[in-house]
């Protein structure tokens, strides 16, 4: 027998396989956001993915959450998605991050059980009355005069729909580099689609190359765990959606704990004696990687005089003893891998059970982009996750929600649905891949933000819950219990403003005291006494008549960040306020930068590149200067465009 | 960017993995319990599978046991695999089917949770200390001088070993078909593995090709259960291992029905005028498919006068809403899938997950295997599984467990392990496959076993708990029980045979009256009273005073058994005694068929291809005549053989 002969591939014959309103395209972490989205909002949707044995897979961290990520997921939550509740259903140990620093910086990060989070997403999505989910390779799109009709699948059908969202991740033209070894592949040893990738080329879309990597895993079983630091969960009940009671939350007894260990002087140099093996070096990774999910090997030569990194070693699971290493993603060749995990101390005699990979794939250069995450080359196609160069689970969900809640109201003929910078970080990480573009896989970072005190994860709730209930993805009820919460804090705000402590209270005086402070002098409002480092609500209620109703822990947490950090929440809402007169400012669709005269080269290239729709996106825009902006400005108000093509 | 370009593969450096006593390739069904056997028995042991997602998967029907099967469970669980012990811990359903049969043909079927199932076998697998499990597609095998001494894998990795099994099941070489569509892929899409097929064939080895089919998924929200028939599972408390109590039986109001439906005249017309679109049937196929477990679309050819055909809606799991259609396996085209699946009752609106498919796969024609499942052509190395040309989990399993006791014991310098064809359905398959071959996917029936009233499943321990013992996987502890067990019913047979029921017994008479039986007329002891049909052992205890001690079901169905049914295995031991003095007229291994004077030619050319090991296993070569039986036993008494090859 030929072996070329037995493997020959062949072509499905098409037919038509039906029609709907919205197509979301992968079904991973913005894929199934997207889906949920559209089916909720009241679209015929369906979902169409490669392997159903990957929706909301987890190909590398076995875990949600954590720095800005976990404000997107409680983002996401608000605005009526899936992944908080997702994670409330299947997390295995809970942690509330830098709760010693600012409310801005605070984030909630979960371990997830990776395959029960898998599962549940599905189970979810197989029950969402609105929703089919299929297997199968989407091949091709179906395009008529620019606009997006439907798509190809491998097996033969043929699908229409008023909108498609394609999130494609990893999967796209991709390839495993583990050392010397290299082959297509998607994540996780899954299918890769290669002819997508093509359709996209042929229909002018600029694609690029970026990577990303993941760690070795290594048997529970074969690790010292005496010579790691032990990393429980919280005491205090935490989880991401609103919905979940605190009664759920899982005793710390019952988590699984996360432990610490660190590279040393020995594993450092194992890698820099093999970095000629190492791809990412040797030239063989073309595609870009993450500047903030490092290699270890890239840990090493950017960070040459650290003499340890840490790891942390993550169950991925509760049937399960695999464990991840975070903090040694490495795509060196395995023989180095496991003479790198050897080295460190705990591991020294673990054994790997999967190398650590690097994946190359495609992505869809974001400037190609609308804020709606619609294409501007074809209509009707929005992208979502890493197609669009990001990176990270929050991201892509919080992508993918965006895109099906604006398929599903193109679908419906309504109006789009955009979040400013000032709304959500989501509206931060999409405004910057469409302005900005992104030269690496981009991920969320608190610094990214500019109102970072308003953007914070205790109220994204106060933020956006509204925001989901008119696009229809917030209950009613859902909405009546945060406007009762809302209330209750500005009930207590303005109680608090209105109970005065006098100079004569000499309880109040001896604590104050007691903190080195001065005694009163006039009346102060107990509001204005919240706002001391050494008040906090509970201590303010010894010297106070507390509340009619007890108020639970989140009401609290409100009044005592919303006075505390009054200033500082004021100042950035002024600025919020400024930038919003210049969102006001809208830029035809159509105008033609070529006919605006006095326009620096570089910034008239940029603005025809991005196309921004209003002034204040123009003016971040990097290239774009100052003087550019007014020049734009003045042309915007006098109205004195032309169409793009047109000759005056 | 040229995606030929950036999708190039490029092969792993090698290097030193390590060494082993025994490596097996493949964590399917068959492999796991090599692993595990050859682990248990003390072997420092290897086991690198291509995904370890799909460690001890289901692709096919997500269920455990059925007619010989079920008994087949039960011998591993004898032995000391895993398979009872895996299925009882993940079943969501149990049933003992043909309950009103003899007990030959008894058999337990449990529906499986499949993903619960692979996580429970490959936590298992993580925590057996002598156990490596790294995922890994392997290579190549290194052989040197036709000895088998190791593995080389696509990381680069080169393992050693004393001995290697190979369980590489439908993922060698494996190529899926859907209608016109094709494309090289493992079960369920995973990675197929081509190198090592090549590897075999360079070898020497003949491979032929097999196919076989697995039924669309539907999503059970969309099917409408009231027009199908339910299935539940039973009251009565059943486990496929021995130590597994009663009182861990799920309720079942807790078990997840099945559901009957049936295909019709419309589904038969649609499969009909399709015909020419059928992979089967439009010769795109070439790799034969299983007899006993046809597609529909070869059921609808083959018995064209059936008006219906059954198909039970299975429950893949608890954490999923698929169903796995029974009945309906198909590798028509999607479309048509679609038109099947619609006009059946019940799934008028179903909506289909996944289409089904055909995999073509490549099988070490198994007369190259010698009855310790050791290839005749490499020494040290083992197949076991779908690549011997078996099909189902449990067939693979008992094979697989076979493969790794045997590889384990030449690890060890010790005698082989064979099962005869009296001791075990595993027994018969073996010699089945080893000395018949097969020119199909080989499933087990009860029909194929000559001695099925001794290969009961109700009596696997007593048949096989000491064999397990002797080769180190069963404990004393669990001997003993068996042990404790086997003394039990003895006892109670012997004091059974001792009370006699004497004819002025009025009590007893009544009742042999009212059964239209005669009066006693002589005393008759309680034991031969048991072997009318109108009696069991308890309508017994109504006229004899029970044991001292009560004694618990298993030990009472034991009792009844032995005794009911004691004529027939009477009569089956003496045929076994008399196969057992042929089985002990060993071949010798060097024996020359060209030299044997008389030998019909095709028995000549059958005993030269097969080289069976006793003159019971040549009798059982089609093709070799009871002549040429009489020339071969005068010729081996007389010991008057030469060497193969060597001039006398
Ligand atoms: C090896 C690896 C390492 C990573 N490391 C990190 C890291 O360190 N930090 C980090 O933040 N993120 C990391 N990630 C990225 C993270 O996995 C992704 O950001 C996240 O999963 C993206 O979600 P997504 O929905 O955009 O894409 P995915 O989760 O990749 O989902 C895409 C889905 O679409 C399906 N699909 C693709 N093409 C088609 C098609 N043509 N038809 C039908 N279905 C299709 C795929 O099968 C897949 O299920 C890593 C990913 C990988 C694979
Ligand atoms: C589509 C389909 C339909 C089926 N239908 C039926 C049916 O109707 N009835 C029935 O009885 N049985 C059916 N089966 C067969 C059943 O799945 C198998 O009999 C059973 O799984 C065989 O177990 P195994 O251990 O021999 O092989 P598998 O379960 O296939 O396991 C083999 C393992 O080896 C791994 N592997 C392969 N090559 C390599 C390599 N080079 N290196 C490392 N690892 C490797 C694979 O990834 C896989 O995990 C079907 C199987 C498929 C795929």
């Amino acid at each position: 027998m030929k072996s070329a002969e037995s493997l020959k591939t062949s072509d499905a014959v098409q037919y038509e396989g039906g029609d709907y309103d919205v197509i979301v395209v992968g079904a991973g972490h913005a894929g199934s956001e997207a889906a949920l989205a559209a089916a909720r909002m009241g679209n015929k949707t369906l979902l169409v993915t490669i392997s159903l044995e990957m929706v909301a897979f987890m190909p590398c961290n076995p875990s949600v959450g954590g720095p800005a990520k976990g404000i997107v997921v409680r983002e996401i939550d608000a605005l009526g998605g899936e992944m908080g509740h997702n994670i409330d259903k299947t997390y295995i140990q809970m942690r509330m991050l830098n709760t010693g620093k600012g409310p801005a910086v605070r984030a909630l990060r979960a371990q997830a059980d990776k395959h029960a989070y898998h599962r549940q997403m599905k189970l979810t999505i197989e029950r969402e009355p609105n929703l089919t989910l299929r297997q199968a390779t989407v091949d091709q799109l179906i395009v008529e005069d620019g606009v997006c009709k439907g798509v190809i699948t491998n097996t033969g059908a043929r699908y229409h729909a008023k909108t498609v969202v394609l999130t494609v991740g990893t999967a796209a033209r991709g390839k495993i580099i583990i050392g010397e070894l290299q082959y297509q592949s998607g994540p996780n040893n899954s299918k890769s689609a290669v002819k997508l990738s093509e359709n996209l080329e042929d229909l002018g879309f600029d694609l690029e190359r970026f990577k990303t990597g993941t760690p070795p895993r290594v048997n529970g079983n074969t690790i010292n765990f005496d010579e790691t630091d032990i990393q429980p969960g919280d005491e205090e009940p935490h989880h991401f959606s609103f919905d979940t009671p605190d009664s759920q939350y899982i005793a710390v007894s019952d988590q699984l704990a996360c432990w610490l260990t660190y590279t040393n002087p020995t594993t450092h140099g194992i890698i820099r004696a093999n970095l000629d093996r190492a791809p990412m070096f040797s030239g063989m990774i073309k595609g870009v990687g993450p500047r903030y999910c490092p290699s270890i090997e890239d840990k090493i030569v950017r960070f040459a005089d650290k003499s340890r990194h840490q790891v942390f070693l993550e169950p991925e699971g509760r049937d399960t003893d695999e464990y991840y290493l975070d903090g040694v993603s490495t795509s060196m060749p395995e023989e180095i891998q496991n003479k790198i995990v050897h080295s460190i101390k705990g591991l020294e005699n673990a054994q790997l059970m999967r190398p650590g990979y690097a994946i190359e794939y495609d992505v869809v250069a974001p400037y190609q982009l609308h804020p709606t995450l619609e294409t501007k080359i074809v209509k009707n196609l929005y992208t979502a996750g890493q197609t669009n160069g990001s990176s990270g689970y929050e991201e892509a969900a919080g992508q993918g929600l965006i895109a099906g809640i604006n398929a599903g109201l193109r679908a419906q003929g309504k109006q789009p649905f955009v979040l400013k910078r000032s709304d959500a970080y989501i509206g931060v990480m999409i405004d910057d891949l469409v302005t900005k573009g992104t030269k690496e896989p981009y991920r969320l970072l608190t610094s990214r933000a500019e109102y970072r005190l308003i953007l914070r994860h205790d109220n994204a709730d106060f933020r956006l819950m509204e925001k989901g209930h008119a696009i229809g993805l917030v209950s009613d009820e859902r909405l009546a219990k945060m406007e009762a919460k809302k209330a209750k804090v500005a009930a207590e705000i303005k109680r608090l403003q209105s109970i005065k402590l006098k100079p004569s209270d000499e309880k109040v005086n001896t604590f104050i005291e007691r903190h080195g402070d001065n005694r009163l002098k006039d009346a102060v409002a107990a509001a204005d006494l919240l706002k001391r480092p050494y008040f906090d609500y509970q201590t303010l209620l010894n010297f106070i008549p507390a509340p009619q109703d007890t108020l639970d822990r989140h009401v609290i947490e409100q009044v005592e960040i919303q006075l505390k950090y009054a200033g500082y929440i004021k100042k950035e809402e002024v600025k919020v306020e400024r930038m919003k007169r210049m969102e006001a400012k809208r830029i035809p669709a159509d105008i033609d930068y070529e006919d605006i005269d006095g326009l620096a080269t570089e910034g008239r290239q940029k603005l025809e590149k991005i196309r921004p729709e209003t002034l204040a996106q123009a003016s971040r825009i990097s290239g774009v200067n100052p003087a550019d902006i007014a020049i734009l400005s003045v042309y915007v108000r006098q109205g004195k465009f032309s169409k793009k093509g047109e000759q005056e």
